[in-house]
């Protein structure tokens, strides 16, 4: 793919090297036909396999390139965390629509410059769409072209369509919060994990409710939620870069609803 | 795309011209903004004008290369029923997928020849991906190439993921025999809707169990079931092409299970 248009952030041709690399080392293992017996009893498990394949080929190519920067990721331990620039990376977020064959997991690629989310992607390389934001801008390529994307405008919880990936995750406190804000609104969608985020970002729904996050489930989505005119924090309006409780919106006005109702009770 | 290279049914090329008319209808609504306000306020509602003008897409195709053939579609009213053959079309299946911008929506169209299913296709023209079978065999083409597909063997509920579109469709007698199968199964994934049934014939799942079904639910989808190697009975172990209470398993060891686990109780 071409490098992105939308976005005059120094690194934002670098990430899709980042990228190419990532996908080019997972999806060899995606679909590959393998007998569940096989995945159970002798601990073969493909979505290890490319979870650690994806992640080591996107370190290769930071310590090469750029070996003054950090590496947070899922798979291997942490590497120069004080530094101005930290790639933030979850190879395989959703692994559950990976070993069923889903096409709704996605690569996460973030950079955290300063502490703060700036740069970030998702990539879904079976389907060929990438999704990028730089906190100003935020950018589709796919099927469909290459496009910049906006969140639309939500300003009721009664017309938002809203994502978790599952009730289940809440723990007993935080339930009952996410069930009164599913409760008013007009559609919820479970088990689309970060994919759901994306679609925030290009429109198609209002807000993500999760909780029990890791920093490298939402640093690469802060850059493309902000920059498609979304917001995301913690359920008490903190800063997301931490992961635990978020919510992110496409609408400013809905998002104050959303911790409103979260906070109540 | 190029013809099937895994059937011989007489109808298997007509199938392709088919999906690629549907698809051409219903791909421009498809991700297409509108604002939230617009759709709920003046009725504007994309699904309905994608879903009307794949299934005329569809129909007009049919009248024209067989107008001896009968047509039962979501859309528009049944054509000549009592015809030999007789086709089957949901021009999207999984509205809720679609109009949230998630790629597991699918075009459904099968054939029922002498009153069974004979050849069906689900095709996901977001991606590129067209499932078939002819109940002998079965198909993938898209973004992996063109391969034929086979289910996976699973003889134990303890091993098995299952699908179901979601729990909340069951009525009060249903939801009790579903919750007894899903509490032993291994993986459950709920939303999925006809995505799900090719997951399963491609040896990513073990079964899908549903309720409430339509015909055209359920008509295109057990060639390809079938073909894969799998089986598709009501509850009950009926012929699944009138819709209804449906369960589709890639082992046919485990189908037995799950129907005596839902006869439970």
């Amino acid at each position: 793919m071409s490098q992105p248009v939308f976005s005059s952030h120094a690194f934002a041709p670098f990430l899709d090297r980042l990228a190419d690399a990532a996908s080019h080392a997972i999806m060899p293992h995606f679909r590959q036909g393998f007998d569940i017996d096989n995945k159970w009893e002798t601990g073969f498990d493909p979505v290890t396999v490319a979870d650690k394949n994806g992640e080591t080929a996107m370190r290769e190519l930071i310590n090469s390139a750029h070996p003054e920067h950090g590496i947070l990721g899922e798979e291997h331990g942490p590497e120069n965390l004080d530094a101005e620039h930290v790639w933030v990376l979850d190879p395989i977020d959703g692994t559950r629509a990976f070993i069923t064959g889903l096409p709704t997991w996605g690569t996460l690629i973030g950079l955290s410059t300063d502490g703060k989310p700036s740069l970030g992607m998702m990539v879904q390389p079976y389907i060929g769409e990438r999704f990028g934001g730089d906190c100003s801008t935020a950018w589709y390529r796919g099927p469909l072209g290459t496009n910049q994307i906006r969140t639309r405008s939500c300003a009721q919880l009664e017309e938002a369509t809203i994502f978790t990936t599952t009730p289940a995750l809440f723990n007993d406190a935080e339930r009952p919060a996410y069930d009164r804000v599913e409760a008013k609104v007009q559609l919820s969608r479970y088990g689309t994990d970060c994919y759901a985020y994306c679609m925030v970002a290009a429109g198609h729904g209002d807000a993500v409710i999760e909780a029990g996050l890791q920093a490298y489930d939402i640093v690469a989505l802060v850059p493309i939620i902000e920059g498609a005119g979304g917001v995301v924090t913690t359920w008490t309006g903190g800063a997301p870069s931490e992961g635990g409780q978020i919510v992110a919106s496409g609408d400013p006005r809905l998002h104050d609803i959303i911790l409103r109702e979260l906070a109540k009770g």
